[in-house]
């Protein structure tokens, strides 16, 4: 189950990524390494600063594959991946939620500190999108007006407060993925972003 | 004392790596990471390279608590720090004296050669403004006219040079680091700086 | 024979990234900088990700003394290197194909798919271009009309396939890299490039 949503979160990264990557005018090839780093770029700094190398992608070339669908998905359908622009949503906020337990989780087994274990999850699930938008020259949008990694942190705190309860850990794993999940909901149905401090 | 003289040279680099975040109107997430990355990308950098993971910041949570509190001071007083530039660049070259030092000795313990642990006191002290200006968007200061990180060359050579003497360490580190720091009061007053060649 | 190989295409990287700083007009530090990640930054972020640390620079300072070799001869001779122009592309293709094949092995030695070292030498003789395109505030060239790294990716397969013929390593080292050579002068030579995809 938990590897099916990274399945599908990482597929729904790449797809984004690409997309981006074609409206910037990338060649293929350009195309082909932002859909990477969108969907694996995150775990890939999280595993070379906690030395887990070689990194994730590296060990199992099924996330190569899986890239390379979303490639060829986002580059076949780039006409009509408008209409589907909700699903895409909802397969990148998946994303969002399964990265970020997935860092939380990395973190633990690595003995790190909460606070820092909350860190990982951060970027697992959201510096594919920094280096993506670094890459496009372009200053990364959730430095900008975004609330995405927000979540992230907040999901961490949610992860590590209900550890303190006991519960059991599928428990866990199964509320801190839905309140990521709804929280990224409504901050885009609410329109809920930070904006920069006035100055 | 080498411990304070790194929690200062830290908090400094958080607060100006703050300060250029809010002037490029970034969100409170993208001041909070460039505050971040301006305090340990260069230590970062360095032990990535080495192999020392998970990376310093990881293994010691008050490098977070120390960030955190340099945001928020760099937040709250963001309309009175003209008044403290001069504290806050005796700070800042503090920490250019300390973090180059501080690669340095990671440098001789990881046993490399001289010319390497000089390469990576200069990256642990000048590497996190050079993070910082790409995540802005900007070719790096220190790569256009700055003469920043050569001081931390020159610094690294005069410690290589002082050990050959075979002068105790706590004295070669005191010289090395007031080299530094004097140096850099000398290149800010006397308008050092370093300029494109003619072509 | 390989060493001398490696030591050419080095010059020849370091050479190129230093004019192209100098065209961006940044100052000494900066032209040495781009010089040394256009030289050896594909293959420090290939030995990160496979946790070979430290890195292969750091592990030789002969690499220090040929870039520094390479910044000099590219100050001295800027006015004169446009003479120099065919002898410095035939020396980058050299170091196409060497540093593929240096990725490739590496891969090989650390037990990786076929899939994930061709990535690695994909990795290795295109990503100190990418890394000196970020730092200089660029979109990647490669990832704009080049077919510089696909051409590595094909030299790659070529490889994997010979291995299957059994053939000895010798004549497989010497085949992969006569195409990747051949590949490269046939698409400047023909105006071969990648172009963005129509949408």
């Amino acid at each position: 189950m938990f590897y099916l949503l990274d399945i599908i979160g990482t597929m729904a990264f790449a797809v984004s990524g690409a997309l981006t990557a074609m409206n910037k005018k990338l060649d293929p090839f350009g195309v082909y390494i932002i859909a990477f780093v969108t969907a694996v770029g995150g775990g890939t700094l999280r595993d070379i600063m906690i030395g887990r190398t070689p990194v994730g992608w590296m060990r199992d070339p099924n996330y190569v594959y899986l890239i390379t669908a979303g490639f060829f998905l986002a580059i076949i359908f780039r006409k009509k991946l408008d209409h589907l622009r909700i699903s895409l949503f909802l397969f990148d906020t998946i994303g969002l939620g399964v990265f970020t337990l997935i860092g939380l989780e990395k973190g633990i087994n690595t003995g790190l500190h909460p606070v820092i274990c909350i860190a990982l999850g951060t970027m697992t699930a959201s510096f594919g999108g920094v280096i993506r938008d670094i890459l496009c020259n372009e200053i990364p949008v959730i430095f900008r007006r975004e609330i995405y990694a927000t979540i992230c942190i907040i999901g961490g705190m949610v992860f590590f407060g209900l550890k303190k309860t006991g519960l059991e850990k599928d428990a866990i794993y199964l509320i801190t993925s839905c309140v990521i999940i709804i929280l990224r909901l409504m901050a885009v149905k609410f329109k809920w972003y930070l904006s920069p401090l006035e100055q």
